[in-house]
């Protein structure tokens, strides 16, 4: 629907399409097969010895070469004094050294065609005013040449399965798992590979991005997505710095079938200022990231072991397709209550086991075992341990089982007995198989990894990573097909007419009315007889309104009547309201009066749009009345939303209950608010070179098929824009 | 108020009184000066064995009696053939033995005045209908010997202050605080217990209660409570089988300031099942249970590392009088924020800090660190370990300051430099003061332990611990000053005649009127010319209601007809309501037509209460409307209620920033409502040998100063009871 005041911005695709950015290549930084290390020195602990201290004890295959002007010769190597002797083309550089000499440095190796770089050296945006122009030269530098660089003030990063270690992780890593880590706090990192390998369990990729020059979190996140041999990536993150490359990031994840799993922090206000002081992250709003998360599948978890136990699952346990319960097998009682109680909290269905299931374990059972799931096999079974092997398998078998959770604990004596009998069950099964085996000893967790078993250590651990493992699945199926990228939305982009105001409501109905957003029927009129002619045209009741923008809070100013019923209603109340707005306001411009269709029945509610700084505009819906202002009962998700955004973002309302209908009112036209959601999502799209914020509110949801109107419309353009009281 | 339906039941008094359980001695049970062990054998890891070989372990310094007549020496002790050959008055008798076998031994212990036991066996309450049976035998030997007896089915006890263990626990416990815990679970009390020594805590005493024979949970909190070298007590808690009993054990926790710690099982409907199966618990519902524990200041926690680590943190912290926010001080930027993020989760503030703090904190530490709150004093400082120590100190003599947490991670090479000054500033500061050293080595925690600081393991989890410390010192000045005793209720026990059907609407509010509840004014009339009079006195506009047992749904059978302004309309009004009564059941029986003044003005909540198994009448209140429909926001809490905790009830609700007005509705009389809920509470306690439940629906709280009104009121009796649809 192209109208007058709309024109289709060409030049303005084509400048965004030569603005993506290039592509930066980071096989050189993670795959060495040179690498030299700038500022080297001899020993074990110092930064600038640390590297190399690491390179040789995990036994790098590549060439190494020390540059430092100080030394002839650093643990054997022979030590280069210039840059300048380097060979050429050398795959990675390690700079270590003081902030004010990290350009000169860089340009003096881009002429040895080095091909990319790590900077351990802080100084930088994290460091206030000086630091942000050495970190914008930087940017500038990597932008230009193509040479990417980790870091700044980064701890660096590994790739153990080439033995390649650029870091001075003050940890010796060695457990190696197919799972690639991306963190921008470097100590987090450094305690979740720590909390990690206490799990038995390592990294392959380990990034710490640290004030992330050009190359950021999500270039790493495509980086290993496109690693055949990572199987779960998993990361820290203060805040995103580009939208697209994230969206590209996540894409590639879900078309590789890798899970990605974060723990996104800065959700509180004083969260978010210690994150712009630590590493100058644009740290966006938590609950827009939790809603785009949750759109593109990507896993948030909430605290440090939550994120090591769901990285364990994802990188140990099956994925079926098979869809069920889940099966709860202990040998406690209590353990037993305690995950049924967690399976309750997280919305998990316990299997209901087939009666063939059931008396298969009674015959294997003891009498005072419980064959009701949790099942209850009590420690007897240790003394027979055919029966436990025969349990599991009896109840993995069962059709209505997903996952099957086994709970031992301590008798570590007793690992050498069980645990092969436990591999061939995880072996065989191709569901998901997690032994929670609490206090077991480094040696029962490594024979248990060893033999391909999904370890975790507590029973709340268990079913709180199990949980991310089973929603993961089902989100999966309601991705939409494809995913609506941005070139595409460029073809079809419409642009009205930048305005900087606030826009009438009249007028900014109208452009609803342009997406196919019903408004009701009316018209602006400027004096009493055509306000009458339009009642009679559109029929009574209806609502009169009086425009004008000194006056923002119609109903408060008394310039709005509602309900009128007749030709004699419609005269009264003409001239009322005109009286009244020149009450309010004895300059008032008053710029007509609307004659509006009268709308009562159905649900009001809200639909409103903001520029996030990051994500660009997003959509909020809010339920109505006091949902919205006791409950704060909104959601609110990044343009563009698909039909199946807007009908996960309803069901994700309290309200969400009214719509479908509760003491005899309802149900609601759902289907028409999800349309409309899609529709306000296109109209913020297209229009957000000058909109910042769209308030539609109410919104009226009529009866089911009856449709969605909306009543009243508020467009704020960015200059004007101040921040709308409902975020 | 006494009227004539009200009879004082003074013999019920006495009766009750007289019931009051005898009180067992466990002192012989916990300190032993002898000890025999029923069945022991020699060795180490069997059942039988356990118990020798542990008190050997441990150095047990009494007397040790081995009773087996297959044997005449055990691991050096002379073995006792027969129990009658033992001497008389052993303090505490070991039995592990057959089921079968328990009662005739105990009887046979009973004749050598044998003053404590414990039972591991297991084959009573747990195993179905037979063990029931033997379960009843020896609760019943127990309340007539009043020899106390731990279990059966129970993995037994120690105290280790005293080298005491009669336990068949795999773990050789060595660690000891001064922290008492009691599991319900013998599986996950090992559990906890493993896991706090692996926090490098242990407990003192430890109890597996197994199936309770009459000396159950809260006897064992109450003989800790007692004890005065016991700061902790924690639990692993099913189901409490006495309210009295509980009720006792918990004031006596208050009056000695000793934090009861529990993590409560059995949330979901499948949890309560296993529970049930599991100990023959008789698991309450859990709302009640979180309600109750909320009124007395008991700490709830939702998982095993909530335990130990809430459990480690009130054990080792100091918890100060001193009021204010929380200050975090990180060496990483990270942690710092996932901390902040945590405290804004958990509703705990993050302290503002002075200027003059600041200030201090400007001048200690580098130019690139944070001296706001979350105070990052970077990585650096460890190169000058006394600005670190100064940095905490100015920090905690900050008055705004009520906590603090220390973040540090790995490094344990620094631990000698850097424990002595944290330990001195644990010594010296009044305030709570945590250490979260996240991968420390065993030797860093040993040594934190020391030198008596307060270790915790991660940023999460160290502010899930201190958020249970901070809510629980908030808690402690809130707790009425007087609690509520049993014997001060019965003395003004009041109880109508017992009735046991469904009370009509009239005859409730009578009821509740004679409680000082405000009903609307009315009367019962027979005809239509009393309708007109009655309706004349109170004054238009008026209801008219149908009042007969046949009809429960008095709206939908057309029987009700509200605001009627005038004479005429109650006449035309009182015919129709008449004719729709006979047309809903030709058959019906009038008994009368309730003539009460319009009331409208107000906010509709609800009140309710149930029969409790355990905790007997349980008041519930209810937000009206869509709250209570669609949020289930309800809170329900077991009488008798004070005001505090009506109070308390109140604020919990979503729909109480309704109650305090919103939109220019309101605000309401939360004061008046509050005595209402306490009324109620009165009135139920009062009545619950009859009464099953109540439902005053809605309940109009009126605008501030206006008081409350019960609209409708519902009485159930005992016999006719069926569960309410509200719960």
């Amino acid at each position: 629907m192209v109208n007058a005041g709309v024109v289709i911005l060409e030049e303005e695709i084509i400048k965004e399409v030569i603005n993506m950015k290039k592509k930066l290549n980071l096989e050189p930084m993670f795959s060495p097969k040179s690498i030299t290390i700038i500022g080297a020195s001899a020993g074990v602990g110092k930064i600038s010895a640390r590297p190399l201290f690491l390179l040789r004890k995990l036994g790098y295959q590549g060439t190494i070469y020390p540059v430092n002007a100080k030394y002839t010769e650093i643990e054997g190597y022979p030590c280069i004094q210039e840059i300048e002797e380097l060979p050429k083309d050398i795959d990675l550089a390690i700079i270590s050294i003081r902030a004010s000499e990290v350009l000169p440095t860089l340009e003096r190796l881009a002429k040895r065609s080095v091909k990319s770089a790590v900077v351990f050296s802080s100084g930088f945006s994290e460091a206030g005013e000086s630091g942000e122009e050495l970190q914008q030269r930087l940017n500038k530098f990597v932008e230009e040449t193509g040479i990417p660089v980790c870091g700044p003030n980064s701890l660096g990063f590994f790739n153990l399965k080439e033995s390649v270690i650029a870091s001075f992780l003050q940890l010796e890593p060695s457990r190696m798992d197919p799972i690639a880590f991306i963190t921008q706090s470097g100590a987090f990192g450094t305690l979740s590979y720590k909390m990690l390998n206490d799990m038995g369990t390592g990294y392959q990729y380990f990034v710490s991005s640290g004030n992330e020059a050009t190359v950021d979190f999500f270039d790493y996140v495509q980086y290993f997505a496109k690693q055949e041999d990572i199987k779960v990536i998993g990361g820290y993150i203060e805040g995103a710095r580009d939208l697209e490359k994230m969206n590209e990031a996540i894409r590639l994840c879900q078309h590789q079938d890798k899970p990605l799993i974060l723990m996104k922090v800065g959700k509180s206000e004083k969260g978010a200022e210690a994150a712009i002081s630590h590493t100058a992250s644009l740290t966006g709003d938590a609950s827009i990231y939790s809603g785009f998360f949750k759109q593109k599948n990507v896993i948030q978890v909430d605290d440090e072991e939550e994120l090591i136990d769901t990285v364990n699952l994802f990188n140990k346990a099956k994925t079926s397709s098979q869809r069920g319960g889940v099966a709860l097998v202990t040998i406690s009682g209590g353990a037993g209550i305690v995950m049924a109680d967690k399976c309750e909290q997280y919305g998990i269905e316990l299997a209901e086991l087939m009666p063939e299931t059931t008396s298969k374990l009674k015959e294997l059972l003891p009498a005072f075992a419980s064959v009701k799931n949790p099942i209850d096999v009590t420690a007897q079974i240790m003394q027979d341990l055919e029966k436990l092997f025969e349990s599991i398998r009896v109840t993995l078998e069962d059709d209505g089982v997903e996952a099957l959770v086994v709970y031992n604990q301590l008798g570590d004596f007793l690992a050498p007995k069980i645990i092969p009998g436990l591999s061939e069950i995880a072996q065989q099964t191709n569901k998901t198989f997690v032994v929670c085996w609490a206090g077991a000893s480094e040696q029962t967790k490594d024979a248990l990894f060893a033999g391909g078993v999904c370890w975790l250590p507590t029973p709340s651990r268990s079913i709180r990573a199990l949980k991310n493992l089973l929603h993961y699945k089902r989100r999966k199926g309601l991705l939409p097909k494809q995913d609506f990228t941005v070139t595409e939305r460029l073809t079809n982009r419409i642009v009205m007419e930048a305005f900087e105001g606030i826009t009438n409501e009249y007028t900014s109905k109208q452009h609803l009315k342009n997406y196919g957003i019903s408004v009701p029927a009316g018209s602006i009129v400027k004096n009493v007889e055509s306000a009458v002619k339009v009642a009679e045209e559109i029929g009574y009741p209806i609502v009169l309104k009086v425009l004008s923008r000194q006056i923002v809070h119609k109903s408060d100013a008394g310039v709005v009547k509602v309900n009128l019923k007749s030709e004699d209603e419609v005269r009264n109340s003409f001239e009322e309201i005109l009286i009244n707005a020149g009450k309010y306001n004895p300059q008032v411009q008053i710029e007509g009066v609307v004659v509006e269709k009268m709308m009562k029945e159905g649900l009001e509610m809200m639909i409103g749009s903001i520029q996030d700084p990051l994500f660009g505009p997003c959509i909020l819906l809010g339920s109505g009345g006091v949902f919205v202002e006791v409950l704060n009962d909104t959601v609110i998700r990044p343009a563009p939303l698909t039909m199946e955004d807007a009908w996960e973002m309803i069901r994700s309302l309290k309200g969400y209950a009214v719509l479908k209908g509760i003491r005899g009112q309802g149900p609601y036209d759902i289907q028409a608010l999800a349309e409309t959601l899609v529709k306000v999502s296109e109209f913020c799209l297209d229009q957000q070179d000058w909109l910042q914020e769209l308030d539609i509110n109410p919104v009226l949801v009529q009866a089911a098929k009856k449709g969605v109107t909306a009543l009243d419309c508020l467009l704020v353009g960015k200059r004007t824009a101040k921040h709308l009281s409902y975020l």
